[in-house]
């Protein structure tokens, strides 16, 4: 049934590719689990205390569905962005929400602009609504603002995607910069600021926008910082016409009960996100001193996870790589060259960051041996 | 920004419409809480004690993604069905696996058939995805299979939707006539067989469908017996090709971690699914009473509510569910005639009932004045 004649024409042509790998699913293709989780940028830190509290408390009401307007966590997120709740929807985690984004925006045809080694996730959704992604290069390791722009202005594109701070490279722009991105967003289309991973950047790095400008959705999560991805909770902060269209095509009653509680309770526990900025802080500059102990070079990252130049290649990176999960280390690696020259390690706690140097060398060694 | 010329076509011709107001909602427009929860067919027994501790478990473990494959969860279901993993694909409960199965088949001008007033959220995303419905009339409160698939046939649709047991009215068909209904399924066309209710209903209800067949998918929730609403978690069961279609445009991450968890401990636990049949079978002989008492006629049921026929029309039913939602008790009611002669209660615990009991005579009476 791969090419099942009931399926429209646009599904028979997607390949069945899946944009990540689990690291559940290596575990049971390798047979044992991994001495560290240091893959999926996750918060090896934790939720906060008080989300844990609120997933317990809200355990025996699972049997209610979750409010389908999900009305308190989006209230206090307003309060928390000082916008009006008509500014915010709540959905299941950002993936959910830029499937959600493309369907609006994109039909058979139709340009999405990103940059090449981005996010894989959004290319999958355009791709999965008939779109066309066109992609522009990284400069110097860093999303490049102006360059998305010139092309999505060549290519009357509909969807700007750009990330900030970015992944897989951990490079960040200033405030400055994503202002002038927006400024720069041709009639017509629309930037989507992926800021998964702005609550561990600089302050310098997050732009003031006007909550009415319809040029731009900002998307965040509680899946990286706050400690949450397996709860499933994301947001989108846009003018309230551009989030209204969302209305149309959501699943209304999609979102858990217990995760609306959860993501509640990490919003209002400040504390625990200022303890996991040092906590991320302190990660980077111990990844970035092991890579240096291994005669590697840190790029500078303001995410929870830095990327490693190995110095070479990406078929040599991928030794590396390859090395690091026979060893029991879970990480990942860009996918394109040039970046594809580095592997990613996500901020660990001190035993998961010990493993990481502990199999470093010999990963090193046997990637230069072959 | 309500025309906004950048969304596709198709997401301007769609209304803004919610298929369903949630309680909550009901609750912050009235300014005070309903006195009884009877009208999402929830399970207000609770789910197991052993989903509720296994939720507890995971919440700790947040951080973590949960398994894009749901291989335990996934594993577990097939033991249970005496199929293959592969036979089975866990989702965001059935309304977001519905949305996904609509997405594989329905393009736009694509016909999709369905009984007049039944499950308004699968209509919601036929409209979505720019396909047609063609709603062939119930027999006697039944969903007619038989009419379903001659509208099939005539209109060459790709989708018919069939509930067993049937919701709003509760009523179902016995295995014999769902399999002469696959049977009947014509070439091109898929039958999606929504048993959300089914662990409710008679064992004669569930036919043994050999699991390579295309024609038909069956859609599975633990949201009504399994108590676990607010969970989400649903799951499709067919032929494995079929189910490996979703795997091109599915959210491979959008599985909550603690709701896997949660769901595979209430399958676990038959003890208490057993203990939940008993009650709601209780609980549907108090309501058939209560309407009795009341000079109403409840409708046969083998679901988790009992539709009772207010023996007059629509008007008459909605005045009496106004009358119901003013005194604190929230229920809802089928959306087209003759079906909307009837209110719908769900099984509740003798507490919820005592709160209809008492509040069902005003309700009437004030229907009857106005």
């Amino acid at each position: 049934m791969e090419n099942d004649p009931r399926l429209t024409p646009l599904v028979r042509s997607l390949p069945a590719s899946v944009p990540f790998v689990g690291p559940e699913a290596h575990e049971r293709a390798r047979g044992r689990p991994f001495r560290a989780r240091l893959g999926a940028n996750e918060s090896l830190f934790g939720p906060s205390p008080k989300a844990i509290a609120a997933i317990e408390a809200a355990a025996p009401e699972a049997w209610k569905y979750g409010d389908s307007e999900s009305h308190d966590l989006r209230a206090a997120l307003a309060r928390h962005h000082g916008c009006a709740p008509e500014n915010i929807l709540v959905g299941e985690g950002i993936d959910g929400l830029l499937g959600l984004t493309v369907r609006l925006f994109i039909g058979p045809g139709d340009v999405a602009v990103t940059s090449t080694g981005a996010y894989p996730t959004f290319n999958y959704h355009v791709a999965g609504f008939g779109g066309r992604i066109e992609a522009v290069p990284y400069t110097a390791d860093h999303e490049d603002p102006e360059r998305l722009m010139a092309r999505a202005r060549e290519t009357g594109a509909k969807l700007v995607y750009l990330t900030n701070p970015d992944n897989p490279m951990g490079t960040w722009h200033d405030a400055g910069t994503i202002r002038d991105a927006v400024h720069a967003v041709p009639d017509g289309a629309l930037l989507l600021l992926d800021e998964a991973y702005i609550e561990l950047a600089p302050d310098s790095a997050c732009p003031a926008l006007p909550v009415d400008d319809p040029r731009v959705l900002r998307f965040r999560t509680f899946s990286k910082a706050h400690g949450l991805a397996g709860a499933r909770v994301g947001y989108v902060i846009g003018e309230a016409g551009v989030i209204s269209a969302f209305h149309r095509i959501r699943n209304h009653f999609g979102m858990s009960r217990i995760s609306q509680a959860a993501a509640l309770a990490a919003l209002q526990d400040q504390e625990w996100l200022g303890h996991i900025r040092s906590e991320v802080a302190a990660a980077r500059d111990r990844i970035a001193a092991i890579a240096t102990q291994n005669g590697l070079t840190p790029i500078p990252s303001a995410t929870n996870f830095v990327a490693i130049d190995c110095g070479s290649d990406g078929a040599f990176a991928r030794k590396v790589l390859d090395g690091l999960m026979a060893r029991g280390i879970f990480v990942r690696m860009p996918f394109v060259a040039p970046q594809d020259r580095c592997i990613r390690i996500s901020a660990g706690r001190p035993a998961d960051l010990d493993a990481f140097a502990e199999e470093l060398p010999g990963a090193l060694a046997d990637a230069r041996k072959v």
